[in-house]
Protein backbone atom coordinates (compact mmCIF):
# COMPACT_ATOMS: atom_id res chain seq x y z
CA UNK A 1 0.00 0.00 0.00
CA UNK A 2 0.98 3.26 -0.80
CA UNK A 3 0.69 5.14 2.03
CA UNK A 4 2.64 2.87 4.07
CA UNK A 5 6.05 3.23 1.92
CA UNK A 6 7.33 5.68 4.57
CA UNK A 7 6.96 3.71 7.03
CA UNK A 8 8.41 0.61 5.91
CA UNK A 9 11.22 2.31 4.41
CA UNK A 10 12.20 3.86 7.84
CA UNK A 11 11.62 0.57 9.34
CA UNK A 12 14.34 -0.67 7.01
CA UNK A 13 16.86 1.90 7.71
CA UNK A 14 16.16 1.64 11.47
CA UNK A 15 16.65 -2.35 11.67
CA UNK A 16 20.04 -2.47 9.23
CA UNK A 17 23.52 -1.73 10.69
CA UNK A 18 24.43 1.85 10.28
CA UNK A 19 26.79 2.31 7.55
CA UNK A 20 27.17 5.64 6.50
CA UNK A 21 28.27 8.62 9.42
CA UNK A 22 28.22 12.48 8.58
CA UNK A 23 30.24 14.43 11.06
CA UNK A 24 29.77 18.06 11.46
CA UNK A 25 32.29 20.02 13.02
CA UNK A 26 32.68 23.76 12.69
CA UNK A 27 35.88 24.60 13.46
CA UNK A 28 39.48 22.75 12.49
CA UNK A 29 40.62 22.79 16.11
CA UNK A 30 37.94 20.13 16.87
CA UNK A 31 37.96 18.81 13.47
CA UNK A 32 41.85 17.90 12.75
CA UNK A 33 42.37 15.06 16.02
CA UNK A 34 39.50 13.19 14.59
CA UNK A 35 40.60 13.17 10.77
CA UNK A 36 43.62 12.27 12.43
CA UNK A 37 42.28 9.54 14.64
CA UNK A 38 40.07 8.04 12.44
CA UNK A 39 42.74 8.38 9.64
CA UNK A 40 40.43 10.07 7.43
CA UNK A 41 41.87 11.64 3.98
CA UNK A 42 40.57 14.89 2.53
CA UNK A 43 38.69 14.71 -0.76
CA UNK A 44 40.79 15.55 -3.82
CA UNK A 45 37.64 16.19 -6.02
CA UNK A 46 34.99 17.85 -3.69
CA UNK A 47 31.92 16.47 -3.46
CA UNK A 48 30.82 20.22 -3.21
CA UNK A 49 30.46 22.91 -5.56
CA UNK A 50 33.32 24.86 -7.51
CA UNK A 51 34.44 27.71 -4.95
CA UNK A 52 33.07 26.98 -1.70
CA UNK A 53 35.10 26.81 1.11
CA UNK A 54 33.68 23.46 2.96
CA UNK A 55 36.32 20.29 3.14
CA UNK A 56 35.12 16.98 3.82
CA UNK A 57 37.18 13.96 5.19
CA UNK A 58 36.24 10.33 4.73
CA UNK A 59 37.62 7.19 5.35
CA UNK A 60 36.44 3.65 6.43
CA UNK A 61 36.59 3.08 10.21
CA UNK A 62 35.92 -0.79 11.38
CA UNK A 63 32.38 -1.41 10.03
CA UNK A 64 31.50 2.37 9.23
CA UNK A 65 31.92 4.93 6.01
CA UNK A 66 32.94 8.02 7.90
CA UNK A 67 32.61 11.74 6.43
CA UNK A 68 33.21 14.48 8.47
CA UNK A 69 32.92 17.71 7.55
CA UNK A 70 33.32 21.03 8.45
CA UNK A 71 32.95 24.24 6.47
CA UNK A 72 36.59 25.57 6.25
CA UNK A 73 37.59 29.07 6.47
CA UNK A 74 36.24 32.00 5.32
CA UNK A 75 38.60 32.84 2.01
CA UNK A 76 38.78 36.78 2.76
CA UNK A 77 39.32 36.48 6.34
CA UNK A 78 40.74 32.98 7.10
CA UNK A 79 38.55 32.15 10.21
CA UNK A 80 37.11 29.14 10.67
CA UNK A 81 33.46 29.43 9.19
CA UNK A 82 31.52 29.32 12.53
CA UNK A 83 27.40 29.61 13.20
CA UNK A 84 24.31 28.63 12.01
CA UNK A 85 24.49 29.81 8.35
CA UNK A 86 27.60 27.73 7.04
CA UNK A 87 26.48 24.81 9.55
CA UNK A 88 23.23 24.99 7.87
CA UNK A 89 24.58 24.88 4.43
CA UNK A 90 26.95 22.25 4.52
CA UNK A 91 24.52 19.77 6.58
CA UNK A 92 22.48 20.38 3.78
CA UNK A 93 25.36 20.06 0.82
CA UNK A 94 26.57 16.82 2.53
CA UNK A 95 23.46 15.03 2.90
CA UNK A 96 22.77 15.95 -0.85
CA UNK A 97 26.13 14.37 -1.70
CA UNK A 98 26.23 11.25 1.15
CA UNK A 99 23.14 10.23 1.99
CA UNK A 100 24.38 9.32 5.60
CA UNK A 101 22.39 6.97 7.89
CA UNK A 102 23.39 9.23 11.17
CA UNK A 103 24.64 12.82 11.97
CA UNK A 104 26.73 13.68 14.67
CA UNK A 105 27.47 17.27 15.42
CA UNK A 106 30.13 17.58 17.01
CA UNK A 107 32.06 20.18 18.80
CA UNK A 108 32.83 22.52 21.62
CA UNK A 109 29.85 24.73 24.13
CA UNK A 110 29.71 27.02 26.61
CA UNK A 111 28.15 25.62 29.31
CA UNK A 112 25.80 26.95 32.70
CA UNK A 113 27.35 26.27 35.81
CA UNK A 114 23.82 26.61 37.49
CA UNK A 115 23.45 23.33 35.41
CA UNK A 116 25.92 22.01 36.87
CA UNK A 117 27.91 21.90 33.84
CA UNK A 118 31.93 22.22 34.18
CA UNK A 119 34.62 22.66 32.11
CA UNK A 120 35.55 19.64 29.82
CA UNK A 121 32.15 17.94 30.82
CA UNK A 122 30.99 16.02 27.55
CA UNK A 123 27.29 16.49 27.01
CA UNK A 124 24.69 14.92 24.93
CA UNK A 125 22.40 17.36 23.86
CA UNK A 126 18.41 15.82 24.49
CA UNK A 127 17.05 18.69 22.16
CA UNK A 128 18.05 21.87 20.51
CA UNK A 129 16.67 25.25 20.29
CA UNK A 130 17.20 29.17 19.48
CA UNK A 131 17.93 31.97 21.81
CA UNK A 132 18.65 34.79 19.18
CA UNK A 133 15.63 34.23 16.77
CA UNK A 134 12.74 36.58 18.63
CA UNK A 135 9.80 36.86 16.15
CA UNK A 136 7.14 38.30 18.80
CA UNK A 137 4.23 37.15 16.67
CA UNK A 138 1.79 34.24 17.38
CA UNK A 139 3.21 30.89 16.09
CA UNK A 140 6.44 32.71 14.32
CA UNK A 141 7.63 32.93 17.80
CA UNK A 142 7.95 29.04 18.02
CA UNK A 143 9.15 29.40 14.45
CA UNK A 144 12.10 31.14 15.65
CA UNK A 145 12.82 29.19 18.84
CA UNK A 146 13.05 26.11 16.15
CA UNK A 147 12.78 23.33 19.32
CA UNK A 148 13.95 20.18 17.68
CA UNK A 149 14.58 16.65 19.39
CA UNK A 150 17.61 14.67 19.17
CA UNK A 151 17.88 11.50 17.67
CA UNK A 152 16.83 9.31 21.02
CA UNK A 153 19.80 7.17 22.86
CA UNK A 154 18.73 5.32 25.71
CA UNK A 155 21.48 2.63 25.10
CA UNK A 156 24.10 4.91 23.95
CA UNK A 157 23.45 7.12 27.17
CA UNK A 158 23.57 4.13 29.25
CA UNK A 159 26.87 2.60 28.38
CA UNK A 160 28.66 5.95 28.18
CA UNK A 161 26.68 8.04 30.42
CA UNK A 162 27.49 11.22 29.47
CA UNK A 163 25.47 14.38 31.11
CA UNK A 164 22.04 14.91 28.89
CA UNK A 165 21.49 18.04 28.67
CA UNK A 166 19.34 21.00 26.37
CA UNK A 167 21.11 23.02 24.04
CA UNK A 168 20.60 26.30 22.82
CA UNK A 169 22.10 28.01 19.54
CA UNK A 170 22.96 31.62 18.76
CA UNK A 171 25.23 33.01 16.21
CA UNK A 172 27.08 35.37 18.68
CA UNK A 173 29.54 34.13 20.74
CA UNK A 174 29.05 36.65 24.07
CA UNK A 175 25.51 36.65 25.36
CA UNK A 176 22.95 39.47 25.32
CA UNK A 177 20.34 40.06 27.93
CA UNK A 178 17.84 39.22 25.62
CA UNK A 179 19.52 35.85 24.90
CA UNK A 180 19.39 34.89 28.22
CA UNK A 181 16.09 35.41 28.75
CA UNK A 182 16.19 32.89 25.86
CA UNK A 183 18.61 30.56 26.85
CA UNK A 184 16.47 30.32 30.28
CA UNK A 185 13.33 29.93 28.81
CA UNK A 186 15.05 26.95 26.15
CA UNK A 187 16.19 25.32 30.11
CA UNK A 188 19.48 25.02 28.33
CA UNK A 189 22.33 23.77 29.96
CA UNK A 190 24.84 24.11 27.09
CA UNK A 191 25.28 26.80 24.56
CA UNK A 192 26.63 26.56 20.71
CA UNK A 193 26.48 27.96 17.55
CA UNK A 194 25.60 25.60 15.34
CA UNK A 195 23.47 23.10 16.59
CA UNK A 196 20.11 23.62 16.36
CA UNK A 197 20.82 25.11 12.84
CA UNK A 198 22.24 21.61 11.84
CA UNK A 199 19.16 19.82 13.89
CA UNK A 200 16.68 21.70 11.22
CA UNK A 201 18.17 20.86 8.86
CA UNK A 202 18.51 16.88 9.77
CA UNK A 203 14.77 17.35 10.05
CA UNK A 204 14.08 18.58 6.77
CA UNK A 205 15.56 15.94 5.29
CA UNK A 206 14.70 13.55 8.00
CA UNK A 207 17.85 12.24 9.14
CA UNK A 208 18.35 11.22 12.76
CA UNK A 209 21.03 13.48 14.32
CA UNK A 210 22.70 13.80 17.27
CA UNK A 211 24.88 16.57 19.27
CA UNK A 212 27.92 15.52 21.18
CA UNK A 213 29.59 18.92 22.76
CA UNK A 214 32.26 19.45 25.18
CA UNK A 215 32.39 22.46 27.39
CA UNK A 216 35.36 25.01 26.95
CA UNK A 217 33.59 28.00 28.99
CA UNK A 218 31.30 28.31 32.10
CA UNK A 219 28.95 31.40 30.49
CA UNK A 220 27.71 31.77 33.80
CA UNK A 221 31.11 31.98 35.58
CA UNK A 222 33.64 34.77 36.49
CA UNK A 223 36.05 34.91 33.38
CA UNK A 224 35.07 36.48 29.76
CA UNK A 225 33.56 33.95 27.55
CA UNK A 226 36.15 34.98 24.73
CA UNK A 227 39.17 34.48 26.80
CA UNK A 228 38.02 31.51 28.52
CA UNK A 229 36.89 30.24 25.36
CA UNK A 230 40.41 30.07 23.61
CA UNK A 231 42.32 29.15 26.34
CA UNK A 232 40.63 25.72 27.01
CA UNK A 233 39.50 24.92 23.17
CA UNK A 234 42.51 22.89 22.45
CA UNK A 235 42.24 20.44 25.34
CA UNK A 236 38.64 20.26 25.91
CA UNK A 237 38.98 19.30 21.80
CA UNK A 238 40.88 16.69 22.87
CA UNK A 239 38.32 15.20 25.24
CA UNK A 240 35.21 16.18 22.57
CA UNK A 241 37.36 13.25 20.31
CA UNK A 242 37.55 10.97 23.30
CA UNK A 243 34.03 11.06 23.32
CA UNK A 244 33.07 11.28 19.98
CA UNK A 245 35.66 8.07 19.60
CA UNK A 246 33.80 6.38 22.71
CA UNK A 247 30.17 7.14 21.04
CA UNK A 248 31.51 5.92 17.37
CA UNK A 249 32.82 2.31 18.55
CA UNK A 250 28.96 2.04 20.25
CA UNK A 251 27.32 3.04 16.87
CA UNK A 252 29.62 0.27 14.90
CA UNK A 253 27.92 -2.51 13.98
CA UNK A 254 24.60 -1.37 15.51
CA UNK A 255 21.00 -0.55 13.98
CA UNK A 256 19.69 2.71 14.70
CA UNK A 257 16.69 1.01 16.89
CA UNK A 258 19.63 -0.08 19.27
CA UNK A 259 20.87 3.17 20.11
CA UNK B 1 46.11 31.17 -20.45
CA UNK B 2 44.59 29.03 -17.83
CA UNK B 3 44.92 31.87 -15.46
CA UNK B 4 43.10 34.60 -17.80
CA UNK B 5 39.95 31.92 -17.60
CA UNK B 6 38.28 33.39 -15.23
CA UNK B 7 38.48 36.55 -15.97
CA UNK B 8 37.31 35.77 -19.64
CA UNK B 9 33.89 34.24 -18.52
CA UNK B 10 33.58 37.17 -16.41
CA UNK B 11 34.00 39.29 -19.32
CA UNK B 12 31.82 37.44 -21.40
CA UNK B 13 28.82 37.16 -18.56
CA UNK B 14 28.74 41.05 -18.50
CA UNK B 15 28.08 41.40 -21.60
CA UNK B 16 26.06 39.41 -23.14
CA UNK B 17 22.31 40.32 -22.15
CA UNK B 18 20.64 39.08 -18.90
CA UNK B 19 18.96 35.95 -19.48
CA UNK B 20 18.21 34.28 -16.12
CA UNK B 21 16.76 36.08 -13.39
CA UNK B 22 16.56 34.61 -9.20
CA UNK B 23 14.26 36.45 -7.13
CA UNK B 24 14.40 35.61 -3.71
CA UNK B 25 11.73 36.64 -1.68
CA UNK B 26 10.76 35.57 2.18
CA UNK B 27 6.83 35.65 2.48
CA UNK B 28 4.37 34.50 0.60
CA UNK B 29 2.49 37.80 0.94
CA UNK B 30 5.46 39.49 -0.68
CA UNK B 31 6.01 36.62 -3.59
CA UNK B 32 2.10 36.33 -4.67
CA UNK B 33 1.61 39.59 -6.40
CA UNK B 34 4.49 39.34 -8.23
CA UNK B 35 3.63 35.29 -9.22
CA UNK B 36 0.66 36.59 -10.56
CA UNK B 37 2.22 40.08 -12.41
CA UNK B 38 4.79 37.80 -14.27
CA UNK B 39 2.40 35.31 -14.91
CA UNK B 40 4.48 32.50 -13.42
CA UNK B 41 3.80 28.90 -12.78
CA UNK B 42 4.41 27.04 -10.06
CA UNK B 43 6.85 23.65 -10.36
CA UNK B 44 5.63 20.36 -11.04
CA UNK B 45 8.29 18.99 -10.25
CA UNK B 46 10.64 20.28 -7.82
CA UNK B 47 13.76 21.29 -8.90
CA UNK B 48 14.39 20.92 -4.67
CA UNK B 49 14.75 17.85 -2.77
CA UNK B 50 11.59 16.04 -1.96
CA UNK B 51 10.20 17.04 1.43
CA UNK B 52 11.83 20.09 1.96
CA UNK B 53 9.08 23.19 1.38
CA UNK B 54 10.74 25.52 -0.92
CA UNK B 55 8.91 26.35 -3.78
CA UNK B 56 9.43 27.67 -7.22
CA UNK B 57 7.71 29.92 -9.42
CA UNK B 58 8.89 30.06 -12.85
CA UNK B 59 8.26 31.47 -16.14
CA UNK B 60 8.92 33.84 -19.22
CA UNK B 61 8.53 37.92 -18.78
CA UNK B 62 10.17 40.03 -22.02
CA UNK B 63 13.52 38.26 -23.07
CA UNK B 64 14.23 36.59 -19.51
CA UNK B 65 13.74 33.66 -17.49
CA UNK B 66 12.34 34.59 -14.16
CA UNK B 67 12.86 32.40 -10.88
CA UNK B 68 10.76 33.20 -7.88
CA UNK B 69 12.22 31.16 -5.15
CA UNK B 70 9.83 31.43 -1.90
CA UNK B 71 11.27 29.08 1.12
CA UNK B 72 7.80 28.18 1.82
CA UNK B 73 6.01 26.95 5.32
CA UNK B 74 6.82 25.53 8.40
CA UNK B 75 5.62 22.00 7.98
CA UNK B 76 4.92 21.47 11.43
CA UNK B 77 4.00 25.28 11.93
CA UNK B 78 2.51 26.22 8.84
CA UNK B 79 4.35 30.18 8.94
CA UNK B 80 6.50 31.47 6.47
CA UNK B 81 10.34 29.69 6.57
CA UNK B 82 11.46 33.75 7.58
CA UNK B 83 15.22 34.31 8.25
CA UNK B 84 18.76 33.82 7.76
CA UNK B 85 18.78 29.74 7.51
CA UNK B 86 16.41 29.12 5.00
CA UNK B 87 17.45 31.91 2.93
CA UNK B 88 20.59 30.88 2.70
CA UNK B 89 19.22 27.16 2.15
CA UNK B 90 17.02 28.41 -0.86
CA UNK B 91 19.64 30.88 -2.30
CA UNK B 92 22.31 27.75 -2.28
CA UNK B 93 19.74 25.09 -3.66
CA UNK B 94 17.88 27.73 -6.15
CA UNK B 95 21.61 28.75 -7.86
CA UNK B 96 22.61 25.11 -8.09
CA UNK B 97 19.42 24.25 -9.87
CA UNK B 98 18.93 27.35 -11.90
CA UNK B 99 22.98 28.93 -12.59
CA UNK B 100 21.08 32.85 -12.47
CA UNK B 101 22.82 35.54 -14.22
CA UNK B 102 21.63 37.87 -11.35
CA UNK B 103 19.95 37.10 -7.91
CA UNK B 104 17.24 40.03 -6.48
CA UNK B 105 16.45 39.46 -3.02
CA UNK B 106 13.02 41.36 -2.32
CA UNK B 107 11.17 42.04 0.02
CA UNK B 108 9.82 44.13 3.34
CA UNK B 109 12.19 45.90 5.80
CA UNK B 110 11.79 47.71 9.26
CA UNK B 111 13.09 51.54 8.36
CA UNK B 112 15.13 54.02 10.53
CA UNK B 113 13.66 57.29 10.79
CA UNK B 114 16.73 58.84 11.36
CA UNK B 115 18.21 57.72 7.92
CA UNK B 116 15.32 59.36 6.47
CA UNK B 117 13.09 55.99 5.85
CA UNK B 118 8.83 56.10 6.17
CA UNK B 119 6.14 53.89 5.53
CA UNK B 120 6.77 52.64 1.71
CA UNK B 121 9.69 53.38 0.84
CA UNK B 122 11.50 51.51 -1.32
CA UNK B 123 15.72 51.13 -1.57
CA UNK B 124 17.91 49.30 -3.09
CA UNK B 125 20.58 48.56 -0.51
CA UNK B 126 24.43 49.56 -1.07
CA UNK B 127 25.55 46.81 0.87
CA UNK B 128 24.27 44.10 3.65
CA UNK B 129 25.43 43.26 7.39
CA UNK B 130 24.72 41.02 10.44
CA UNK B 131 23.33 42.96 13.19
CA UNK B 132 23.12 39.66 15.79
CA UNK B 133 26.46 37.43 15.49
CA UNK B 134 28.75 38.79 17.90
CA UNK B 135 32.02 37.14 18.21
CA UNK B 136 34.33 39.33 20.39
CA UNK B 137 37.64 37.54 19.17
CA UNK B 138 39.80 39.57 16.45
CA UNK B 139 38.68 38.92 12.96
CA UNK B 140 35.98 36.61 14.36
CA UNK B 141 34.21 39.70 14.98
CA UNK B 142 34.39 40.83 10.98
CA UNK B 143 33.52 37.26 9.94
CA UNK B 144 30.13 37.52 12.08
CA UNK B 145 29.64 41.09 10.83
CA UNK B 146 30.04 40.13 7.39
CA UNK B 147 29.85 42.76 5.07
CA UNK B 148 29.29 42.41 1.69
CA UNK B 149 28.69 44.72 -1.34
CA UNK B 150 25.17 44.71 -3.33
CA UNK B 151 25.98 44.64 -7.53
CA UNK B 152 26.86 48.29 -8.25
CA UNK B 153 23.95 49.49 -10.65
CA UNK B 154 24.54 53.32 -11.46
CA UNK B 155 22.34 53.41 -14.34
CA UNK B 156 19.60 51.21 -12.42
CA UNK B 157 19.85 54.40 -9.63
CA UNK B 158 19.66 56.71 -12.16
CA UNK B 159 16.67 55.81 -14.09
CA UNK B 160 14.78 54.67 -11.28
CA UNK B 161 15.65 56.95 -8.32
CA UNK B 162 15.17 54.56 -5.31
CA UNK B 163 16.63 55.43 -1.68
CA UNK B 164 19.53 53.84 -1.39
CA UNK B 165 21.47 52.67 1.61
CA UNK B 166 22.77 50.03 3.87
CA UNK B 167 21.26 47.02 4.87
CA UNK B 168 20.92 45.19 8.19
CA UNK B 169 20.64 41.77 8.81
CA UNK B 170 18.98 39.91 12.14
CA UNK B 171 17.09 36.84 12.60
CA UNK B 172 14.66 38.79 15.13
CA UNK B 173 11.99 40.82 14.32
CA UNK B 174 12.63 42.96 17.13
CA UNK B 175 16.02 44.74 18.18
CA UNK B 176 17.93 44.13 21.51
CA UNK B 177 19.73 46.24 22.75
CA UNK B 178 23.06 45.01 21.42
CA UNK B 179 21.41 44.97 18.21
CA UNK B 180 21.01 48.13 18.28
CA UNK B 181 24.13 49.29 18.61
CA UNK B 182 25.20 46.93 15.63
CA UNK B 183 22.87 48.37 13.61
CA UNK B 184 24.49 52.07 14.06
CA UNK B 185 27.49 50.49 13.56
CA UNK B 186 26.49 49.46 10.45
CA UNK B 187 25.41 52.64 9.26
CA UNK B 188 22.15 50.95 8.43
CA UNK B 189 19.16 52.55 6.79
CA UNK B 190 16.64 49.61 7.12
CA UNK B 191 16.85 46.34 8.70
CA UNK B 192 15.68 42.98 7.66
CA UNK B 193 15.75 39.25 8.68
CA UNK B 194 17.59 37.38 5.01
CA UNK B 195 19.24 40.27 2.56
CA UNK B 196 23.30 39.59 4.89
CA UNK B 197 22.27 35.46 4.12
CA UNK B 198 21.68 35.92 0.62
CA UNK B 199 24.45 38.11 -0.10
CA UNK B 200 26.86 35.83 1.62
CA UNK B 201 25.38 32.74 -0.61
CA UNK B 202 25.63 34.59 -3.77
CA UNK B 203 29.42 35.89 -2.77
CA UNK B 204 30.40 32.43 -2.24
CA UNK B 205 29.16 30.98 -5.48
CA UNK B 206 29.68 34.44 -7.55
CA UNK B 207 26.28 35.59 -8.98
CA UNK B 208 25.61 39.10 -8.52
CA UNK B 209 23.15 40.51 -6.17
CA UNK B 210 20.79 43.37 -5.71
CA UNK B 211 18.23 43.89 -2.94
CA UNK B 212 14.57 45.42 -3.59
CA UNK B 213 13.55 45.96 0.13
CA UNK B 214 10.14 48.52 0.95
CA UNK B 215 9.44 49.92 4.29
CA UNK B 216 6.57 48.46 6.36
CA UNK B 217 7.49 49.99 9.95
CA UNK B 218 10.06 52.64 11.30
CA UNK B 219 12.10 50.77 14.22
CA UNK B 220 12.80 53.96 15.67
CA UNK B 221 9.62 55.44 15.36
CA UNK B 222 6.36 55.21 18.03
CA UNK B 223 4.56 51.77 17.14
CA UNK B 224 5.86 48.67 18.10
CA UNK B 225 7.17 46.83 14.94
CA UNK B 226 5.39 43.68 15.41
CA UNK B 227 2.13 45.47 15.02
CA UNK B 228 3.30 48.15 12.93
CA UNK B 229 4.51 45.50 10.23
CA UNK B 230 1.50 43.06 10.13
CA UNK B 231 -0.85 46.51 9.66
CA UNK B 232 1.15 47.35 6.71
CA UNK B 233 2.61 44.18 5.17
CA UNK B 234 -0.18 43.92 2.67
CA UNK B 235 -0.26 47.64 1.18
CA UNK B 236 3.53 47.87 1.32
CA UNK B 237 3.96 44.54 -0.58
CA UNK B 238 2.55 46.46 -3.20
CA UNK B 239 4.82 49.05 -3.23
CA UNK B 240 7.31 46.18 -3.21
CA UNK B 241 6.00 44.68 -6.47
CA UNK B 242 5.99 47.88 -8.58
CA UNK B 243 9.08 48.68 -7.51
CA UNK B 244 10.26 45.13 -8.20
CA UNK B 245 8.32 45.36 -12.05
CA UNK B 246 10.16 48.50 -12.15
CA UNK B 247 13.86 46.84 -12.14
CA UNK B 248 12.98 44.25 -13.86
CA UNK B 249 11.83 46.02 -16.82
CA UNK B 250 15.07 48.19 -16.55
CA UNK B 251 16.81 44.91 -16.61
CA UNK B 252 15.20 43.34 -19.97
CA UNK B 253 17.73 43.47 -22.34
CA UNK B 254 20.87 44.80 -20.67
CA UNK B 255 24.25 43.25 -19.64
CA UNK B 256 25.44 43.13 -16.24
CA UNK B 257 28.00 45.74 -17.07
CA UNK B 258 25.17 48.03 -18.61
CA UNK B 259 23.40 48.22 -14.78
Amino acid sequence: MASDGDKSDDAIVQNRPISTILLVIAMQTEALPLVNKFQLTEDLDSVFPKGVPWIRYHGVYKDLNINLVWPGKDLALGVDNVGTMSASLVTYASIQAIKPDLIINAGTAGGFRAKGAGIGDVFLASDCAFHDRRIPIPVFDLYGVGLRQAFSTPNLVKELNPKVGKLSTGDSLDISTQDEASITANEASIKDMEGAAVAYVADLLKVPVIFVKAVTDVVDGEKPTAEEFLQNLAAVSAALDQAVTQVIDFINGKCLSEL
